[in-house]
């Protein structure tokens, strides 16, 4: 199907983005298991529960947009989860692969600032206010959960991988 | 290897974005040939001569660590240039098509912002004044490219792209 117009565009970019959340649901479990940190953990799991609301976000979205809600396969996503696998394999002490997590999990949010990104202005150039709502939500969840990641880091992980 | 320490580990990330960073350079030369916008091949023109010397940035970087610089192939990265390749073969409208390609480079743009983020956290930690210097240019110009194709998007292209 060609891509005639930004509309087009806009639909293309949310079943890339579904696909993505759809994989960060999977990843996250792997994640938590991996996390010596409790405060880690927590804060995977409080973003599992996140992405899932997300995810329902989404389908509100497609329902808007009279479209079947479904997903085209993100390779980029598909290689960011494959790296942080990667690290997940390396052997590490408990606090250098708790930081090591934090800086997969810091790329997937930034993939999805800038995805939320890109689809907010489409909405908002398409004078689409009810999806352009859904979408900043979304959007200032995922930079609040960045934020939240900077700052475990900096507060506790970075300093205990120190030595 | 066993990553022992936040050091360790500063090494390793560096590895990664030294990869990303030498896929990219093979990327925008593709994307500036599928942009049809004047401004927008430009911008892309621009950035690879900014990412050339990012890649200098790092071969300091790792000479001043006293590490030889070399990549360890970065994943996310051949995942986020298939998915530009696979928009780039996608039947679409210029503007479209140029609207996407910014969609792509921002993605690009924010595994960047993601990675820079990191290794300056653990520079700053490690208090390595004049490795965080070199790697806080990169970000910063990061964050400015990210900026700049917003605003061409939004200036521009999105509203041609719309109909």
């Amino acid at each position: 199907m060609k891509l005639n117009n930004l509309n087009d565009l806009l639909i293309h970019e949310l079943k890339d983005i579904y696909s993505a959340e759809h994989q960060i649901t999977k990843a996250l479990p792997k994640m938590m298991k991996a996390a010596s940190s409790d405060k880690l953990r927590a804060a995977f799991q409080e973003h599992l529960q996140v992405t899932e609301q997300q995810i329902k976000r989404l389908d509100k979205v497609f329902d808007i947009m009279g479209k079947k809600a479904e997903a085209e396969h993100c390779k980029a996503m598909e290689g960011i989860i494959k790296e942080a696998d990667s690290m997940m394999s390396e052997r590490a002490d408990a606090s250098v692969m708790d930081a090591a997590l934090i800086a997969s999990a810091q790329r997937v949010e930034h993939y999805e600032i800038a995805a939320y990104g890109t689809v907010c202005t489409y909405a908002k150039q398409l004078n689409m206010s009810d999806v352009l709502d859904l979408l900043v939500t979304t959007l200032e969840e995922e930079k609040a959960t960045d934020q939240k990641l900077t700052s475990i880091a900096e507060g506790s992980i970075n300093l205990k991988a120190e030595h």
